[in-house]
């Protein structure tokens, strides 16, 4: 199933200059979705109840949970109460070090972790990116140009990120859209994977900032570019560079900021230097 | 400590349409900080390191781990490899009832509820909110224009999201930024827990889309409004509804619409009727 419209109509007022009225407004659903390995659930996110079974899979690459969609068992998507459960089997080489990962972060008190622990999960390293494809500055402003005509919920209710895959030759082969960036990245890998298209063919566009989580599924979908319309953080860029992944953001037509591994765009680099180790001033 | 800064420069290269150029600019930090109960994490959230006793509290009373602060014994930050682990001791009465929601929650192996549970766990109720201040479209303008004015984080960055209280008295009386929406507002609940000022005095004004999780926090502020820059998602203006609390999103300046609660707003609603029960399209 997956029969719930990922966009809802209200009613609200509208207050205006030339007075207030009331009228109906498209807004984006927003639904608990469970993410269950095994029985029990490994993650509960909000998000648009579109494209779960690219959620699922994407998600379960992305976070390194199954490294290829081979290892996937079954998907099955369930109405759960007030939300939607995806309860995902994978298969036996893949579940076997599922839950020898969940045993060996289960304390002795349920979920807790120490904090040490924790952290060093949610920081783990991300694979160097491959990916030789360059792209010029004209390519870029039409990759985000193109993504932008990909997004009818936003176009409905602005108010939805999207995430897709631009390739120089074919334009945005494939684009997926959610209440939550990250969501959003993560129904893209999904849909690559289910189509087998190669992340290192294109390069990864989103429609928001930019943070380390972002680059971490970025360089598990095997893009060598994270191309996104506002800012990174700090970490971001160090994950970036430390993948070999370029990170190109605040991009307003043909101009943008490159924060790493530029020798991927077809600037004009002039007299000034390569872009060296990031330098930081605190 | 408090002692890592939360923005950092970094040096990138400009791609104009005058020319290609490296220069440094601005960029929030984002930090894996641990919330960590009777000595074991509870959740790692992804962001800026600053303020963080206000988050630990604001935290901790807006997901309903404490009733007041009186019910923290102490909170101590700590350095903890790539993150910060910010440790919070309870005093007896709610670290009681603390242990046995984690007993409750914790599964035969591990972290692992089944969907429905954590479904639940997520869409917990909301207390109804009771403030019954109203404000005027000029109040509500001159509100998010003194947010933006409180928020130099993003004025260095272009990057990170904030959340105050205003008040018709006293303008924002409290402002807290994060590179998480999220974050900001429980940080705003914590900074304002700190001084004692009741959340039903004012509204909170955040710079973001309201998702159900801002529509929860903000209850738990007492506030009876939440103002927001962007567009709210369908549960949210659900769950808002539900609460008694008046959401305004996408305000430009005297401009606004109102989805729930609109008695709170002084328009002249002329001849349309009371904003109805919301009514859904498909």
């Amino acid at each position: 199933m997956e029969t719930r419209p990922p966009t809802t109509s209200v009613i609200r007022f509208a207050q205006r200059e030339s007075g207030s009225f009331e009228a109906e407004r498209r807004v984006p659903e927003e639904v608990p979705i469970a993410l269950s390995y095994a029985g029990t659930t490994h993650a509960v996110m909000m998000a648009s109840p579109a494209d779960l079974r690219d959620f699922a899979l994407g998600f379960s690459l992305t976070e390194g949970i199954i490294a290829s969609p081979a290892e996937i068992d079954t998907i099955e998507v369930e109405e759960a109460g007030a939300g939607i459960d995806i309860q995902i089997r994978l298969k036996d080489s893949a579940n076997t070090r599922f839950q020898a990962r969940r045993r060996r972060l289960a304390g002795p008190v349920g979920c807790g972790l120490c904090g040490i622990e924790s952290i060093d999960e949610a920081m783990r390293s991300i694979p160097a990116v491959e990916a030789r494809m360059t792209l010029s500055p004209q390519q870029i402003a039409d990759a985000v140009a193109a993504l932008s005509r990909r997004q009818p919920l936003h176009r409905e209710t602005g108010a939805v990120h999207a995430a897709g895959l631009y390739s120089p030759a074919n334009g945005v082969v494939c684009a997926r859209e959610d209440v939550g960036r990250h969501n959003a990245l993560d129904k893209l890998a999904g849909a690559l994977a289910g189509v087998e298209i190669a992340g290192a063919t294109g390069a990864v566009i989103v429609t928001s900032r930019v943070s380390v989580e972002m680059v971490q599924k970025t360089a598990a979908i095997g893009a060598g570019f994270i191309i996104a319309v506002s800012a990174p953080t700090a970490l971001a860029i160090r994950a970036a560079d430390g993948a070999g992944l370029t990170l190109v953001a605040l991009v307003r037509g043909t101009e943008f900021d490159v924060f790493t591994h530029p020798h991927r765009v077809e600037i004009d680099k002039g007299a000034s230097q390569p872009l060296a180790k990031q330098r930081e001033a605190t």
